[in-house]
């Protein structure tokens, strides 16, 4: 299935927008953009990229399944760690190259511990006004040992 | 300011992760990725791309820029319909190649004339067990008349 999309190409701006057929439109990489939030809370948890393969396998099992741009590699997400992702609801947006997962987080998102990626605050407006120079505020603690959950 | 970056260039994984320096990881074509959800409600209503430029004019005025990959492009979010964002919060991800940006937005977030970008969902499962003939379901309604906004 590696090279072989299970999914129609895509089509017009129009059939891309109004249709009701998923034609996601990878980009050159063979990608598409996921954002995951929480579905309890709403926060974003993460962004990662799905190929077909991948989001075939999370439409298919209702976990989610991302591509590793640096491993070049189908990952499941908890695969190492244990902090695998149920999907309660999975959108495509109007283009058809992004796609929003509502998630049952297991522990925590982020390998460095934190629940969520976003965990530091850009300053906006007179306190970031020298865009080079600006200090980010920590907003989310660590929720588990990322030396622990890795190490195999 | 387009072709030199106000930010200092990324430093290590550790660096990255755990620094308190806002030192965006650009990729091979000069953008990290923007999540941008509604400050009040928490839906995800647009993904798109930011280059250097764009993320320094969203820090520095807290309204949001973005940089148009089919149009190489820098765009003030609603110049054109009017629909603009505000930005109540921005967030920095773990390896800084995301933003997350919680908006007050204007009217609505996608051209097509739906509040969210997002708003056709995919069945999970049996019900999308054939990736290749899953039917989306509308779950966004139009709130304007796409046509009467971009009309100049």
């Amino acid at each position: 299935m590696s090279n072989q999309s299970p999914f129609a190409p895509p089509g017009s701006a129009a059939d891309l927008e109004e249709g009701a057929s998923l034609t996601p439109k990878f980009d050159a990489d063979g990608l598409v953009t996921a954002v995951v939030t929480d579905a309890a809370s709403g926060e974003v948890l993460m962004v990662a990229h799905m190929n077909a393969e991948a989001l075939a396998k999370t439409i298919d099992s209702g976990e989610a399944w991302y591509f590793s741009r640096s491993r070049r590699a189908l990952w499941k997400k908890g695969e190492t760690s244990g902090h695998t992702q149920r999907v309660v609801e999975l959108r495509i947006d109007c283009d058809q190259d992004a796609v929003w997962l509502k998630v049952e987080q297991a522990v925590a998102a982020c390998h460095t511990g934190r629940r969520s990626c976003f965990y530091r605050n850009v300053p906006l407006g007179k306190a970031g006004a020298k865009p080079g120079a600006v200090t980010l505020a920590f907003v989310g603690e660590r929720v588990f040992d990322p030396k622990a959950a890795y190490r195999k």
